[in-house]
């Protein structure tokens, strides 16, 4: 059926020669590249979420993909504007330009900008046969974005998980494809096929998805922290700046629960970061603290009821979208 | 084309009697006759909003409405539980059950809970001939409305306009409808064919709009009011009790920012409403003082670029929706 064609070989999936416009989030600390690659491999895009990591572990996971399949990926990068002395102090500025020579120097297909405008790196990127793809929260930074030469907006609504903005994901979606002419991807609550249908409805030509691909077999992440996604409802997030500095949502537990009432006592992102969410995504994510741990996700979330592996994550979605519209067919 | 069929005479249109799937929102204040005319006459369905109406008036604007067309219509009465002492200090419990009153003499083709569990008049409604529909922001209060017996839930969020609950729109209508066994409208930050066309994939058989029907020729209120919806952009809005004491998303103005950092002073609803906002509501509303008037609107405002007649509305939506069918037939 003619209508079927929307769901695959679209314009993104030929710009980023990827089979299926299902993209996962580079997610701090969980997007190794164990699951960039199942999730490249199953015909989606897998991307390495490179932030704070030592830079010869981001070489490492790199090598490890291209190792695992010879689909697209992406790395992920933070490029995040930290103001002169912060950038010093923390060794933030120097932990990025770190992460674009390794990314530059092994290669990959896309270059992602999770947070801020890649801008300055367009260009290199782009002599390098690179894709650039950023993240933005609202209209403006869409179109600085676009503006600066990337090549596809990834718009991300305040359901999201981590870093969010204000703007709900329906709302923010049409009025972003209205304001660019790049390919638009949307990301903020998505978790299963119908987010990506409704997402093409709104203009999008793929998703992003992030707390989805947290749930799966191949995300590197406690148990605990996988099984938590499942167990919550779509109402187990609060966003707070607790984490970081900048507004980032994430379960509710007695960690947000802390910080409740001493919202001023939070430092600028990086600062709180550093000082605080560093230890806390370590408790949460890697040791499995589901108490006291930073554990980012979604609103999506109380769509996850099980952790499947990433190869499966991207296949349910398909079969998912395709039904729906079989079933539009047949009314 | 087989799939067009999706867009009209679905089930929800069925049991309504409405030919589009397309609901306004009973607006305090901005949904009186001549608006639910008007979206009845075009196929959608019109809602009179009565909160806070003197009963009469009520009387009055569903009798206009009788006259203006034969087609069905609702009227929106706000349910929201009130403690007993202050119920009866605001005399807010007497109105509500004057608002059934009034409703159950003129008749009307559809009851709907704005605020609160309808469940205690679905009987009545019923024997009527009258259909229920209710508003929620989560799952558990969509299975308490069900469980009361209602026809439909509408599932609202973050996004919307007025009073909202905690759940973005993407990630709330596809819980919900997993949740529930009748049909789910949805709600909050939608304004055109993109966003029913997106409710519809997830798994919504219609919509509901309140901000996009703020912004026509026939809505109660200030023109000033009117073109503030057609110049705020997706980030023009705020979330604070400061209106009712209840969360209420309006466009942001001196009056919210008057209110930041004095969140403790706020009251409970409806304290607040009857001291700030009733005021505030018609400098805002009527009389058009858009710096210290209260002004609700949805993140959706940055979708809407005129005000039309609200008939026209309704087909335009229509006509979006159809056309990305259209394209996708012949992708």
């Amino acid at each position: 059926m003619a209508v079927l064609n929307i769901l695959d070989n679209n314009p993104v999936c030929d710009l980023l020669g990827i089979k299926y416009p299902i993209c996962q989030a580079g997610m701090y600390q969980v997007a190794y590249g164990e699951l960039a690659a199942a999730v490249s491999e199953a015909g989606g895009l897998g991307v390495i979420g490179s932030a704070f990591m030592d830079p010869e572990d981001l070489r490492r996971e790199i090598r490890l993909v291209k190792d695992r399949t010879d689909k697209p990926f992406g790395v992920d990068i933070l490029f995040a504007e930290v103001s002169g002395e912060d950038a010093t102090e923390t060794g933030y500025t120097q932990q990025v330009e770190d992460h674009i020579a390794v990314t530059f120097q092994e290669g990959c297909d896309v270059l992602v900008s999770g947070l801020g405008n890649p801008g300055r790196i367009v260009p290199d990127a782009h002599a390098r046969g690179m894709k650039v793809m950023s993240l933005v929260g609202n209209v403006r930074q869409a179109v600085a974005v676009e503006a600066s030469g990337v090549d596809v907006v990834i718009a991300s609504g305040h359901e999201g998980g981590g870093h969010v903005g204000r703007i709900g994901t329906i709302s923010l979606i049409p009025k972003v494809v209205d304001s660019v002419n790049i390919p638009v991807l949307a990301a903020g609550g998505l978790a299963d096929g119908r987010g990506l249908l409704a997402s093409l409805a709104m203009g999008a030509q793929g998703v992003w998805m992030g707390t989805r691909f947290i749930a799966t077999q191949e995300a590197r992440g406690h148990d605990n922290y996988k099984n938590k996604i499942v167990e919550i409802d779509e109402d187990g997030t609060v966003v707070t700046r607790a984490h970081s500095g900048k507004p980032n949502r994430m379960i509710r537990n007695q960690f947000t629960d802390a910080w409740i009432g001493r919202e001023t006592e939070i430092k600028p992102f990086p600062q709180q970061l550093r000082e605080v969410g560093e230890d806390g995504s370590y408790r949460g994510r890697i040791e499995g603290d589901t108490a006291m741990g930073v554990l980012p996700a979604g609103q999506g979330a109380g769509l996850i009821h099980s952790v499947p592996p990433a190869g499966q994550v991207v296949e349910d979605i398909m079969a998912e979208a395709r039904a729906i519209l079989q079933g539009w067919e047949q009314a």
